[in-house]
């Protein structure tokens, strides 16, 4: 039985077998399994073209074909043989340049009357293996032939292919939802953030309600810190290169940072990671072994120098906020330490509804040399976060030769509502930078004893998060979340001033209310409202008036009429939850 | 009568004189009147030299002549004359050439019988003017000849002079003090922050103290602005310079950025104000009047490339954070908009006991052409700002022609406990901005309107505010202010539980209390406390355990034993009312 990367690839010949019967002008080129699917590049010069339109009839015209594929097999031919076949088609003699000059067989495979250029790699009988409703024919692209703007544009068919139907539905109704769900978009339409041409792309600027959402989920981290003695502290953006050629960073990230040359010649860098800074605030004194841990939380932006061909929206930017945190204690604290740092990342994200997957990354005991430190060094730490992670009975993977080259760590990943794997938190034993900027305690017999830091960012970048926040809930950010969280509506004028009165009693209870008293139908009032994802709409009209009560509807459903103090117990209870 | 200047002129040549008599190897060069006194340069080479022990002496010897500079007047001397005079010294010469070059007069002054070349401006009966108490030799410098350092050092003595003896005391009395309250040093002592080799100077890095200070501080400023509908904003700290080329900080403030070229090429700056980007979140969609003002808020870091030299402690930094915000508004709410930034500064600062200056800074009528916009425009704008004024009936500096090219403003000086004056806030309209980025609303007519901008910082740079409140407070910040509020220190082992217990009651009523469980002397915990300058310091032993009291001292006196409650009352009564 074929893979699934066979069937693709299979499926890849047959589109190209269906072009060559419709569109006997069009020259093929390549035509691989990629992720979800296949492609395969044509060049249509001197002929008709192809049009997203025609894709239905080719998928058609492939499902007939097909049938017929039975077999499908691939033979040795001579680069003679080879050459001839393909006269008048540059790119295959290209190709076949490629393969003669690495000194590799040249093969031919065929399926029914169709024969390409191909390494091999498919199903041996297609007819069979593949289900002629399991794949589609998606979409049409442009594509320079091997990427390179300075040589022809070709035509790129794409296809979808999946083992059945049901897993080809079900991804088509993942992609539609995701491209509904889209953060840019929804940020947008939400009045969350914004880019300028002129500050230009890569550096989002928040708006009132997307700073309002930034700040909550900051202080939610933080809320949830607290009590672990976390502490916060500043620092400036900047710094001289010294401080990174001694962390080691300005070897390693030159090319990632932005640099700056002062008027008085001297070299700046804008950090692109705030543990170097934060060893200069631990290193102002010596400490004795009782004053640690000390705990230093700091929410500040880090700079990368990103190419512009590389950002996309808020999940990849130049400019981001860390929610960070760096624990400077003893080797004997890492358990307990990264158990507090477990905790509230535990809390965090299954406050969203985030399923959360955890990987050891530990060292490879064969290959030593590419760690700093002893192996015993190792072996102690990495036992810890294993009793940590024995202690929380989770199912973890085996992450080894995954560690950094300074230490082991804990690697974090989320689920989101549409299945999707994101990498979020790690919690990041790091043995490199105490060494290499001297940090020390006083231990008990009075020795300066090597410390150890561990790096504990929650949301990591907290633009990231909120691009994958918006995408997972769809723009219905959780009540407590929401920078509008319920909306007063008024049926007409004479309701207006009962609107405003529960809109000011709301507003003194912290709920974040508003009437809509604009002069504008309810029907319009009441999308738009919807189309900002409030969450609840309470409309009020004579009879509300009357009995002091509010009608109310969810964004999820119709909820009815009931009292004011009734309505104010169920979403200050959902606030206070954060449910 | 002289006038101090002339004075302070005169005591220079008496300095001249008596060195003269005592070091006749000493080669006079220049001796002008300064701040606060007087100075001196020699060239001591080829004899003894001066030193600071020396010049009690020295100063009686100026006191012994100054009784025979009954009279002092100059002649004017042909250049032959002058060059005989000072052979020898080739300072002098120096000088000669110099007036020679510039077709001036040569002219000696003598008084007694000590002669120096000068321009004049003395007192013409020193020992009727004079008062032999009012003036003191302070100090010993290296001084280059004529500030280049190519030139040969000079030995530069400093007087101070002051028209009475009680005036030189007052001014003796505040340097001390403010040597005693110097941030720089304060700072380290209280933990506040901290200057790291690696970083580099002018690029505070900020311990958990002085953050909790920075944001308790910046937090004030939020909350008094929040009744007035301001709302908070995020930017990035970099732009692509078409922001700045837009604003106009390009051409203005290019040598003043810290610039940066890309890896692709482009060139980025790090802000230095935050008014272009604000322009930029306004910009995002088009606003009715009926939504204006937008209010800006936004706490955050702008850079300069300051020279190493002009850099000192938090008052002049590389990078700094700014308590911004910008109103965008319609001109005829530029009254009222200012009215509420006006609130927020006058009960800001004075919660510190700064006493407030303010100056009206407008356009010069006369030279418009200095200014954007026409003057019916501007007289409308200061008619605004100089109703407001009135109306708050204080006393306003006139500063016709201070004004802004792009607004009118109001400027706000603070006096600090050692009378020391600071420039602080300001209040600035801004019809430059709006016009570059064509800022508008709709209007009533449904016309596009163009708006203005008033900016709004409170504390301008926290940075500079912190320094100024730490030497204004001498480090004994408010007790709201203050990280630590109190701490309780038992006599001995015994009382320690009771001591934690009491600490315990008051972090659960959000005081910010600790226990000093240390092994130490009674006498030096204590001695720590005032150190640290913690507001109240609670001594618990046999007799507080047993009738539930404290032992209250405060930084400035010992209150005396009361009872737990009566002691919360108090502390959270101050804590509350900022006192």
């Amino acid at each position: 039985m074929a893979s699934l990367e066979e069937k693709r690839h299979t499926l890849a010949h047959l589109l190209a077998a269906a072009i060559a019967e419709r569109y006997p002008h069009a020259k093929p080129t390549i035509g691989p399994a990629v992720d979800n699917g296949f492609y395969y590049d044509f060049d249509f010069a001197g002929g008709r073209p192809v049009k997203e339109t025609d894709l239905p009839q080719i998928e058609e015209a492939m499902r007939d074909v097909l049938s017929s594929w039975t077999n499908m097999s691939g033979t040795e031919v001579s680069e003679k043989d080879a050459r001839d076949r393909y006269t008048g088609n540059p790119y295959k003699l290209e190709l076949i340049d490629g393969i003669v000059a690495a000194a590799e067989p040249i093969t031919l495979y065929t399926a029914g009357n169709f024969t390409d250029l191909c390494r091999g790699g498919h199903s041996e009988n297609p007819a069979h293996d593949i289900k002629p409703d399991s794949f589609v024919l998606e979409r049409i692209a442009g594509a320079y032939w091997r990427g390179d703007e300075s040589k022809p544009m070709l035509t790129r068919i794409y296809g979808l292919a999946f083992e059945t139907k049901e897993e080809l539905d079900a991804y088509r109704t993942q992609i539609e939802e995701a491209k509904k769900r889209d953060h840019k978009k929804l940020g947008k339409e939400l009045d969350l953030f914004v880019f300028s041409e002129l500050v230009g792309p890569g550096l989002p600027l928040f708006t009132p309600k997307g700073t309002m959402v930034r700040d909550m989920l900051d202080d939610f981290v933080q809320e949830l810190r607290k009590p672990h003695g976390y502490q916060k502290v500043e620092i400036p953006h900047i710094t001289k290169k010294e401080l990174y050629e001694t962390s080691g960073h300005w070897d390693k990230f030159k090319d990632d940072l932005f640099r700056i040359k002062t008027r008085e010649g001297h070299e700046f860098a804008m950090k692109p990671m705030n543990c170097p800074h934060h060893t200069q605030i631990y290193a102002r004194k010596q400490w004795s072994y009782r004053e640690l841990p000390q705990r230093y939380s700091n929410t500040t932006a880090c700079y990368r120098d990103e190419q512009s061909g590389e950002l996309s929206g808020l999940s990849r930017v130049r400019a981001f906020s860390q929610d960070d945190a760096h624990v400077f204690c003893r080797m004997q604290d890492v358990k307990s330490e990264s158990l507090k740092v477990w905790d509230v990342i535990h809390t965090f994200y299954p406050t969203f509804g985030f399923d959360l997957k955890v990987r050891l990354s530990t060292h490879d005991p064969e290959h030593m040399e590419n760690y700093l430190g002893e192996i015993e060094v190792w072996d102690k730490a990495v036992g810890m976060l294993s009793e940590l992670v024995d202690e929380k009975g989770v199912e973890v993977m085996d992450g080894v030769g995954e560690a950094a080259f300074y230490g082991p760590k804990l690697d974090f990943m989320a689920q989101d509502s549409l299945g999707r794997q994101w990498q979020v938190a790690t919690i990041q034993l790091d043995m490199n930078q105490p060494e290499r900027f001297d940090l020390t305690c006083i231990n008990e017999e009075g020795q300066k004893e090597r410390i150890v830091m561990i790096h504990a960012a929650i949301m990591g970048s907290i633009e990231r998060f909120l691009s994958i926040l918006i995408e997972h809930t769809a723009g219905n950010f959780p009540v407590w979340l929401s920078p509008v969280q319920a909306r007063v509506i008024p049926v007409s004028d004479a309701h207006a001033e009962y609107a405003q009165s529960i809109v000011d009693g709301f507003v003194s209870q912290g709920i974040r209310a508003e009437a809509d008293l604009a002069n504008e139908s309810l029907g319009k009032k009441i999308r738009a409202a919807k189309g900002e994802k409030i969450p609840y709409l309470l409309v009020v009209g004579d009879a509300e008036v009357e009995a002091k009560t509010v009608s109310v509807e969810s964004r999820e459903e119709k909820i009815g009429v009931m009292s004011v103090e009734d309505f104010t117990l169920r979403i200050v209870k959902e606030i206070t939850d954060r449910s």
